[in-house]
């Protein structure tokens, strides 16, 4: 396994890789994105891991000083796992402008959900995104439904900007309690950590009320902002919407995702189930 | 020469093709193109010729419906070249959605010049070529150099979201006249047409004037408005700018270009010189 710092070095390598499978990541890796690293190893000989923390999609106030940074303990983690390459560029070899001149536009799913409380983070992702794809030039990449918006709008843009890559959707890795894995749950005190399964729990609570038949989306919604509100979240949003185009679900629509995001303290997660009817 | 319609099929022709040298057009081709098609050959055994007529570029009441669509002769222009593939695909190949959700958002150099005249244009054409170069992914792009805006923005493009393609400018082709090779002056009645070549001789008076050592930029702008203006052009702008940057000139600037753009009847000409000074 090398880690590659520059864009040539990664180019010169790239040549002679044949087929490449990519994960993008902030890097400070856990047992998800070992998985989205296991599912890479299936569709290529050769998997290159990035870790980039983005300046671009955090917003004021959010914690891109405080997101940690462990590319030495991200390295050996890695060492065990089918991977060629970790491409971990510093600041100055993806920004050289300081200033991103040129960006990748999403529409305006960019402006809901998450990206209602996060203005820019969507076009920050999909901008670098766009860089790493042209740097990388990978086959596959592979991109956690954790992250299910970012997915879809990873989707949408490859469709849109014709991008010869093959987006693979890997499922949340969790803790036993439900805790979908995340670099920020490290933020968690340990009051905070044992509360934080609830959020998975109203979602599968949602989840299995619209199984049963409860076809009340903002019902739901309501009941669940609550329960979190009493227990001491900050609810950004708890919103049924149509599982492929992330529109608000209508009446009749059987593919659906359950999605969320609510503060603890400081520490801001995010979480989804999807929910197919028959 | 193979014509190909789908991307699909210019990908399964790419698997094989070995480095590729492109040509991005909106057809209706001159001895400008072909200027730029021999030069594609220089970097390429397989050159790729696009011909589309790209709607997001034409802005509310411009040409977009009248621009002339010859595809017949031009294949049979670029038969006679060393050009292994003409990739015209129609609309809905390229923009399946109908409206393009994803967009490359350049900087503000969008909104001068001649972006300041055709709102959106550079975004369009930032977005088109961004996805003709992910369909056709060539080693090689050639522009030319009478689209001296667009050619800055394609350099910034490539630059900033890391397209592993090198840029190649072409010296502008004309008319024995000096006006600049274009499919826009099939638009100029015969009076028109022997005005025409009056935007070049002022763009070079001004180059000639530079040299000289007159580098009052707005006077010399101002003078070649005035003599256009009572010629009966209608001047959208003419600027002398730095030649790499395209930021307004300053004094002690040692590469410049001087760009114009200006309308005769209905037609909109553009044409530009550059200058190094000592």
């Amino acid at each position: 396994m090398q880690i590659i710092h520059t864009v040539q070095a990664l180019r010169e390598w790239r040549k002679t890789a044949g087929r490449v499978a990519f994960v993008p990541t902030m890097g400070n890796l856990h047992e998800g994105h070992l998985a989205l690293v296991r599912e890479a190893g299936k569709h290529a000989d050769q998997v290159v891991v990035s870790i980039f923390v983005n300046r671009l999609q955090f917003g004021q106030g959010e914690d891109f000083s405080q997101y940690p940074r462990t590319l030495q303990q991200d390295a050996d983690k890695l060492s065990k796992e089918n991977v060629a390459v970790i491409f971990a560029p510093d600041e100055k070899e993806l920004y050289p402008h300081v200033e991103q001149r040129y960006n990748v536009e999403p529409p305006n799913l960019q402006n809901e959900l998450c990206g209602k409380f996060r203005p820019g983070h969507f076009r920050g992702v999909a901008t670098v995104v766009s860089k790493l794809f042209n740097i990388v030039e990978p086959d596959t990449a592979c991109f956690g439904k954790k992250d299910y918006q970012q997915l879809a709008i990873i989707k949408g843009l490859v469709e849109d900007l014709n991008f010869n890559i093959r987006i693979v959707p890997v499922d949340t890795g969790r803790a036993s309690d439900g805790l979908a894995l995340s670099s920020r749950n490290q933020y968690l005190n340990e009051t905070e950590r044992t509360e934080a399964p609830r959020l998975y729990r109203e979602l599968t609570a949602i989840a299995e009320a619209l199984r049963q038949g409860n076809l009340a989306y903002a019902e739901l919604e309501n009941a669940a902002i609550q329960n979190l509100t009493a227990a001491g979240w900050t609810v950004d949003y708890v919103e049924v919407r149509h599982a492929e185009s992330l529109k608000v679900a209508h009446a009749g629509d059987k593919d659906l995702v359950v999605l969320a995001a609510a503060r603890l303290g400081k520490t801001r997660l995010i979480d989804n189930v999807e929910v197919h009817l028959d």
